[in-house]
């Protein structure tokens, strides 16, 4: 239940002072952690991910964390750490990951991905919104309730992913290895947009990922262009041909018995989302002015939220390098990112896809399909008591209600920990649009760090009553 | 006119114990030669360069070139140097190339690119064949010749590009710059396979080559996959989609007007090719067992040859590291190699090409053409008298005569010699279709050096009658 306007309840749980005093520092801070090129995708980065690893399992230490401490389970290490709040108070637990994307192109960057600046009330960076600046934002909520007379009013365990953006392959055996301290009351994950910095929003659906890498190998070797141009088949051509036959004209996707599982969305339900979610030119801008395109029928909104989605994310094949090389190609590779919406299932969806590509492909080609990556897709139930303690926070922080959001983006977390062990999940998220995550000269405003500190504190306040 | 079976002039010139004698030593120097990585695509490898074409110039000194030296145009360096032989004498040029493809890609290499190896009777290592050992073998023909009696019987001059692999941009500088030391009787370009070891053959015809390197560009930038997966343009869908659209199903190509200058070679004409050319399963066995592919109506032979083709030599685009990344990329790149047959106009084939690509691609994207090399097609008179010398020298050396060979194949130096200088030229090759240049483990057979030692010798005591 919503408190009555100008009841102690409706006000933010720090004074907006407290939080400017304290903006340096945690500039600093983040700046400190943004620092580490934690890319999980890079097998190089071992000795980073350790040490970005172990700055965090600190952090916790000194917030109070006295178990702190960095698990292994074969992949990157995550972080984890309990602050204790009142005997027999609720227990919630934070998730949130330190691994970044890789920051290719790196000369697209107006300041250097891992040398984070501040411009324009911005910290720029890799991983400065995705997932660190957000995940920076719960740690200091706990440590500022920590400071107040009150104290944290409820028991707070993060966990702190390092494979969030392979797909983290590691989560299961990593939740089993914790499983006498997990049985939380609710968890908070940490990763997603809000609509606009005067428009909070919690998101309740997430598209799953299927991460497919191809390659094709023809029966020769690479050869000669010159001699052998049109006499022999060329694997990026054939490739190419094959990928250009996954979508229809119209930006649907060709793949037989693809759609079969994909439910229709309610009248009622597209209203809503028109409503509040993002207009085209919302969508656009946020994706830095690409041209709109995609299926007929949906707006931008909704093709990226309530149908799933097939995209090359990288092909290769032949000569890249600088000049000439005349050359047929014998091989090929692409990488295809297949988002799926709740209800699809993604062992169904990697059979078709695997089927179609190998009827595309002469049969002269061996193709091989790897899966790097899968997420389930997820939808929460917006009604749940711990949804609605997270709507009351936001409206706190924000000063408006939150409206409900959908998103195309997945995260394997949340699945894991609602599927999985069965507890209550809000997807509490302070990124805005146009952060440009997984893109040059990524972003997270200032203004939103100490929003999401504000947000995550009144959402431990709100748990604990 | 040929000589009488049992003529002296039917041996050849060295007896097989001399060259024998000698094997070790030009194994040895060869493997010097191939050692460097003298790539000239490659920016970087500006000092290799020059090194190796000091270690010709010092070579070409001490076969008594006084006045051998490195020419430079801008780009890569030249070797040219001149071995004077009785006074009044023919005078031969001989071009050749230092230069060498990329060794791309590198793991497919048994023994490493730059390692010369022997094995089985050939000397493995990038540029071996094409066109060190070709070179090379000419180089020693003058060698030997000198040692004899009777001494060289012509004037040789030498001009040792280092651009061959890039097209030879700086050769009409060059051959300014040359110009008072030029006007030679007859030039010989030895960069040409032969059918087989048994089989020697001369090659009449070149295709021309335009290298085409196409970058396209979204108005916007990378963004995430998930997030915008299905509602904006992924730059290498539309790349990959306009590709797919450069041929026919049947193989032919689909660029409207590209045939249009594209002669119709006669009945009587295919039928020699029949009957002295290389078969499909030979056409396979040189192209390392690849699928043979193409426009329908003519042999791999006749594709490779008497018909221009269209060959994606290399694709590019998003991420295509390590891993995963989930990105739709806003850019993507890709290399053409178009191969011309005599007849065809350069201009305009780049002109159709271009425009074709403009209309397959979405108006969004920003398209960039760029012509990174331009060679014309060549055919040159198969009854010349410096052709009808080449066909004796072959005859005694190979104890058969030669067949004429087309080859798809391209070669500045010959249009710029032929047309450009008006000096009768004429192909020596000394390579074996299956001897892998432009492709992994290149080599070339000490039989064939010691044939091409044979044939060049022959060829310059045929020039002296």
């Amino acid at each position: 239940m919503l408190a009555l306007p100008g009841s102690p309840r409706e006000a933010p749980p720090f004074a907006p002072a407290t939080l400017a005093q304290q903006r340096e520092r945690f500039v600093q801070e983040l700046g400190e952690l943004v620092r580490f090129p934690s890319i999980s995708a890079d097998p190089k980065r071992a000795p980073v991910m350790q040490a970005c690893a172990d700055w965090l399992r600190r952090h916790l230490q000194r917030l109070g964390a006295a178990d702190a401490r960095v698990l292994h389970a074969g992949g990157k290490p995550a972080v984890f750490g309990t602050i204790r709040g009142p005997r027999a108070a609720p227990r919630v637990l934070i998730y949130g990951h330190y691994d970044v994307q890789p920051a290719e192109p790196s000369g697209a960057w107006r300041s250097p991905p891992f040398e984070p600046s501040l411009r324009q009330g911005a910290l720029f960076g890799r991983g400065a919104s995705d997932d660190k600046g957000q995940l920076f934002a719960h740690l200091k909520a706990v440590e500022l309730l920590k400071q107040q007379r009150s104290g944290l009013p409820v028991s707070v365990s993060f966990f702190i992913d390092g494979e969030e953006e392979i797909g983290s392959p590691s989560l299961p055996q990593l939740f089993r290895q914790l499983a006498p301290e997990l049985g939380h009351d609710a968890a908070v994950v940490s990763d997603a947009p809000i609509v606009a910095a005067d428009r909070p929003s919690i998101t309740h659906t997430l598209r799953g990922d299927l991460y497919l890498e191809l390659r094709v190998r023809g029966a020769g070797r690479d050869v000669h262009s010159g001699l052998f141009g049109g006499a022999v088949e060329n694997a990026v051509t054939a490739l190419s041909d094959a990928l250009s036959r996954l979508h229809h004209a119209d930006g649907s996707i060709a793949v037989p018995d693809f759609y079969a599982d994909v439910p229709e969305v309610s009248a009622r339900e597209r209203a809503y989302m028109r409503r509040v979610g993002p207009a085209e030119h919302d969508v656009q801008r946020d994706a830095g002015g690409a041209r709109l395109s995609g299926e007929s029928g949906y707006s931008a909104y909704e093709r990226a939220t309530i149908r799933p989605s097939l995209e090359i994310s990288g092909l290769q094949g032949g000569y890249v390098g600088t000049g000439v090389k005349g050359v047929i190609p014998s091989t090929a590779s692409a990488k295809l990112d297949i988002r799926l919406v709740p209800g699809q299932d993604l062992d169904r969806v990697a059979k078709v896809v695997t089927r179609h590509l190998a009827r595309l492909l002469p049969p002269s080609l061996r193709l091989e399909v790897r899966e790097l990556m899968r997420i389930r897709p997820v939808a929460l139930d917006r009604g749940h008591p711990t949804m609605q303690a997270a709507v009351r926070a936001y409206t706190r922080a924000f000063g408006t209600p939150p409206v409900f959001l959908r998103t195309g983006g997945s995260i394997a977390a949340v699945s894991a920990l609602s599927d999985g062990l069965g507890v209550p999940v809000v997807l509490m998220g302070f990124a805005l649009p146009d952060d440009a995550p997984h893109a040059p000269n990524e972003h997270f405003r200032l203004s939103m760090l100490e929003k999401g500190i504000q947000t995550s504190a009144a959402f431990l306040q709100e748990m604990a009553r």
